[in-house]
């Protein structure tokens, strides 16, 4: 029955197949890292790749390589996102850019088999793990790993809030791998946007330029536990009154930079004890902060640590802000987004260049290989959630330019920058 | 050894010994009802009680009573508090009218034994179960019950976050009993007063003269999860900045009324999917209202609720309000108030009238029996927290009131409403 479909609906059969995975009642998923359906999502991709003559290789850290090896001499160019999502999370955030992959790969194998490609690369698809951080802290941590920038040991011993070990979920879903990880010369990812530049501009692919700069502050609050009933509102050193103030201030700090420069956020927030007749000791919270520029998260992060100390004397209490996961501007190189410009005009698709706002796999892929980030329009410019949408038509657009950046990559058309791939192998040892 | 000992070091020793159930490190305690630290003390008490020739009995919500039955045709004068605590909390908090129970009915038997006291009435030491409503709420779990004013069956199927129901948690500790609860005639409960208007006062005993009005409102925040790289600022629905907002107005809302006559606290909330890079979609949070006058509790619900529907608006998100918990005025008998000031004159110590705003076991009690609430000083006001204190000589203090309220009790000074009591005996069927 499947022969009669075309590669395009052959894709879409597996990407919608992928929907059952985690699924929740509001058309989302929800398969956080090492968790069950992360691993059945897994089993199913294993399987699927293996079905298309695939090698597959699982590593220490738990990411998932498919590999087509034409020549046992080569090195690879990888082709990869992640399968894991946030809690309630939505069904194309890295499980998109997976699935084209895994398409574009066996579409690239089969015109290699049948003579039509000369390739002077192999070709790999890539499951980084846990890319959404959701249940492990930081996010971005296979593919950081791998890259060299994350100490595989420490990874492998950080916990989730229950106190369960990377290592000890990645070994109940059987993902805890012995194999060796091949070699890139290359990396491309393609991402649904998850903001609503594309969308408001009417393009249909997103060639990506850099990402942003980005940092956390780990925000502690010590105040005095009391009782909610006999204590005097003057007598208080209420924690949870002065961590609303901070996340007002986090809101209001954008005030001061261009509209849609920064973005500042607190996504996580603790109260001890979380008693309701208790006042609350301490909180525990993370601030995002996000920019175009370095020195726009500088001045924002500034400002609020001296807002922070205002409130200290206000309040007769502690805040404590530490900076962490700063990452760095990166600057994809222009090679891969003029290939992506060109892989778009020849597939007869409208292309812009753009930032991203969010990290993905392919910040710290970029720093040790040429790395090409391509973006197709989400609905709305939400993410991270159940509503998030793709259109099918514009996932179909993504796949065939993704295609024909593999086969620009395993042709070698990015391996000009020697020095770069001599540092990449450098990094993997 | 402790034949040389007065009644007033016997107590403090007993006292003292109370600080090592559930012991933290900075001298406070934690132990919440239904848990293995609870369970310890009451064993300890149970073995207490039972070494001075009281019977004890557990009833099938978990209240534990120790008995002195002079005469068996007679029913129960109760003095009583709790043995449980709140998380990180004080080692004064309920365990002292515990403790001040036993040694005033040991005291009374003596006498009694020495027939040196006709008792009209026997006399019952009364654990109440979880008063606090740390783990499970609502708070004043056992008295109510006891009293007639929560259902049974519901009580024993609420369940603490983790979804164990007290029914459990009790057999666990080997609490969940089937005795039959003595029937009461009066009820007399002293407690530290959590406040510091005795400490600013400089007096030394506190007659209770009414609870202050009190009610919560169970508020959810429903916003739009997203992506907290991904999403502009003006794209968003966060739920906690709407939280946020809700935490300041809730504790702003109090500048209208006199500066002690109200008090208002959030004093639990969660987030969801509270994850460092997801714009939250959901909080919940308990609002904690408590005023001198029912009309000020309604005023402040009356501006919040309306501040909620502003902020509805502002941020294109729902903000739903339910109110639960809702515990009127207790005005405590005069003759009790009397009785208080009465015995604090003979044992020569200082008392004033007040008000508690915190609930006590001896607001439901005080519907079904007459009733007497005393309070012993707070040192610098604060309770629900491990530097909660109150000197020894207070305590001592405190005893010697208690154990002439009971003898008052036993000789039936207070029976003279008889209404009440047969309302009593009613509620108890």
């Amino acid at each position: 029955m499947t022969i009669s479909l075309t590669p395009e609906q052959l894709f879409l059969e597996d990407f919608h197949d992928t929907y059952q995975f985690g699924a929740t009642p509001a058309n989302g998923v929800d398969r956080q890292a090492g968790t069950r359906e992360h691993g059945e999502i897994r089993d199913w991709f294993t399987k699927k790749a293996q079905a298309a003559g695939m090698e597959v290789r699982v590593d220490s850290v738990g990411n998932v390589f498919a590999l087509y090896t034409w020549n046992p001499e080569a090195d690879y160019a990888l082709l990869g996102s992640h399968l894991d999502s946030q809690p309630l999370g939505g069904r194309f955030d890295g499980c998109y850019g997976v699935i084209a992959a895994l398409h574009a790969a066996q579409q690239l194998n089969e015109e290699v088999l049948a003579g039509k490609v000369e390739p002077k690369h192999n070709i790999c698809v890539v499951d980084w793990f846990n890319e959404e951080g959701a249940r492990f802290q930081p996010s971005i941590m296979g593919s950081s790993v791998y890259a060299g920038f994350m100490d595989e040991k420490k990874i492998l011993d950080t916990k989730d809030a229950k106190g369960i070990k990377v290592r000890d979920a990645l070994e109940e879903i059987g993902y805890l791998g012995t194999d060796k990880a091949p070699i890139p010369v290359a990396y491309a990812e393609i991402h649904i946007e998850q903001g609503r530049l594309l969308e408001r501009h009417e393009i249909e692919i997103g060639a990506v330029t850099q990402s942003w700069y980005t940092q956390k502050l780990l925000v502690t609050v010590n105040g005095e536990q009391s009782h909610t009933g006999a204590t005097y509102m003057a007598d208080r050193h209420d924690a949870l009154t002065a961590a609303a103030e901070i996340v007002l201030m986090t809101e209001a700090v954008v005030e001061g930079f261009p509209g849609e420069e920064i973005v500042t956020s607190v996504g996580q927030l603790t109260v001890e004890p979380n008693s309701p007749i208790v006042v609350p000791r301490q909180v525990d919270m993370v601030i995002d902060l996000r920019a175009h520029l370095r020195s726009q998260v500088e001045e924002a992060r500034a400002t609020l640590l001296s807002q922070f100390k205002d409130l200290e004397k206000r309040r007769g209490l502690t805040v404590l802000a530490q900076d962490f996961d700063i990452r760095d501007h990166q600057y994809y190189p222009l090679d891969g987004i003029e290939l992506t410009e060109k892989a778009a005009a020849e597939a007869g698709r409208s292309c812009m260049r753009i930032e991203t706002m969010a990290g993905h796999d392919s910040v710290p892929l970029n720093r040790i290989v040429p790395t090409v980030m391509v973006f197709v329009p989400s609905v709305d410019g939400v993410s991270h959630c159940e509503r998030e949408f793709s259109r099918d038509e514009d996932l179909v657009a993504g796949l065939k330019v993704l295609k024909e950046i593999a086969f620009q990559l395993v042709g070698g058309s990015l391996d000009a920058d020697e020095a770069k791939v001599d540092s990449a192998l450098d990094a993997m040892k």
